[in-house]
């Protein structure tokens, strides 16, 4: 029973092991003591809420949190006109609070409108726009400018417009918002003279808040 | 009994081998150290269910398979016209199946042709085209149009319909196909009369599949 | 039983063994320490040492070093004409540099200017350019053509020629370069008669070198 301290207690090895350790290596302490707080921070980096809030100013920024956003919406049928779709937009991708940098692509899967960015205020300037582009890209109503008459005196004057404007704009986002002047807007052009609906695959590219 | 611990432990030899490596090859820790987890990575990235599969529906992603593509090809040499490409494009830019979401954009490097998208069927529309931007910027055959003539009468008009139409297009992509509408299709309008070789650069961004 | 100290405790050697590598590679001890952070990061592939290092020629890039740069800035204030800018977006946006691959968007937050990619050594051109414009949206002299009028005779029609050009360039980056054609160069273009102060809000998308 004396003899009993003699034999070796199997705990004690690995303790003093332990002790050792530590005694050449005092700069573990520290993260040992601070494990349960790192591994709960590794853990909370898997988490959407805890990814670290890039900063506001600095417009630099890598990796971590890069995202695609896509998604189709379909814009209220219009007749020939221009109109104002910004706040129809933002309501369609609300996703675009969701990025502190980006770029907003908004893209017509159509050849007969188009979209554009322009001014946001007066609505003449949009009926204007729609008068000017019909000069620009006449309807042929004597028959000698187009070949392709098939689709009505409308289809293509519309090709042209479409053309002229483009059937995609690339917005860029800062801080949740998109970086448009004051009185700039998102336009979507109906080129052809009866109402149609029209698809835009929204596409965001970016890095999340 | 006593003899015991002279016997040689045959677990020695090899362990203390182990040492004598490890101490003339100190390099060799690390690799060996942070085998189990390469392999893991290894391992992960060759089983489909191991890369975060990004959800088919709600198209919004982060981070891991971000990719850019980037390369230049040169377009079949066309004289003056407009010409549907979307199937030369996707046999050069054959990594477009490759994206799951994502931004195709072509940007041509020359300033008096241009790129964009239009009807996709009847060639009449591409003729057309053709003859609508020659009225929009036409010739100057009384030279009093334009200042700029010594590279031909057809070289002013060709600059004034790529600034109209413009350098290049972006185009999304999903689950590796253009995201074009039914009728849509890639054009290249080459304003030149005589043909010129046009070169092409394809710049992918998005998250591979 | 006295003897029992004598015999091997099995345990203790490799563990003395762990000791030995440690005091002779103290390398090692945040690796180990970190080995479940490291293990868990693995396997949510978050490390850029996960990810397969991209290749330097072929074009397609992964994760690591994507990047995102924003910054706005001001355009020397012009009155009505076609400017070129290479020079100064590459000053104001030296970022463009430290992009191996990558795409910048410069987009102007009005809607009477424009951007646009041409020809970049004879200033003809971009004279011819502006006087090109004039004709195709012309001001209403007579008082027939626009609605909107109370902002000046050059106002409708800059809001025109805006929606025509556009206002944003996107331009491939490649290697640290703006991926244009010999002789292709970034234009402001400028649609209102009087001198007018814009802002260009710079974005790049890319992987960095």
């Amino acid at each position: 029973m004396p003899n009993a301290n003699n034999t070796p207690n199997p705990y004690h090895f690995p303790l003093l092991l332990g002790i050792f350790i530590l005694a050449f290596f005092p700069g573990l302490i520290g993260p040992i003591f601070n494990s349960p707080f790192t591994l709960l921070s590794y853990t909370c980096s898997l988490l959407p809420w805890a990814t670290p809030s890039a900063p506001l100013q600095p417009q630099t920024s890598t990796t971590a949190t890069m995202s695609w956003t896509q998604k189709a919406f379909t814009l209220p049928a219009k007749s020939r006109g221009s109109y104002l779709i910004t706040d129809h937009v933002m309501e369609k991708v609300p996703e675009i609070k969701d990025y502190k940098v980006g770029i907003l692509q908004l893209f017509v899967q159509h050849t007969s409108c188009a979209l554009s960015l322009n001014e946001n205020y007066d609505e003449d300037v949009r009926a204007d726009m729609s008068d000017a582009l019909d000069r620009i890209a006449p309807e042929d109503r004597k028959g000698n400018l187009y070949r392709h008459a098939d689709e009505g005196l409308d289809d293509m004057p519309a090709h042209i417009k479409s053309a002229l404007i483009g059937a995609s704009v690339s917005v860029p986002i800062t801080n949740g918002r998109l970086a448009t002047g004051t009185w700039q807007g998102i336009w979507f052009l109906e080129f052809r003279a009866s109402k149609h609906q029209r698809k835009v695959v929204a596409t965001i590219q970016g890095e999340k808040a």
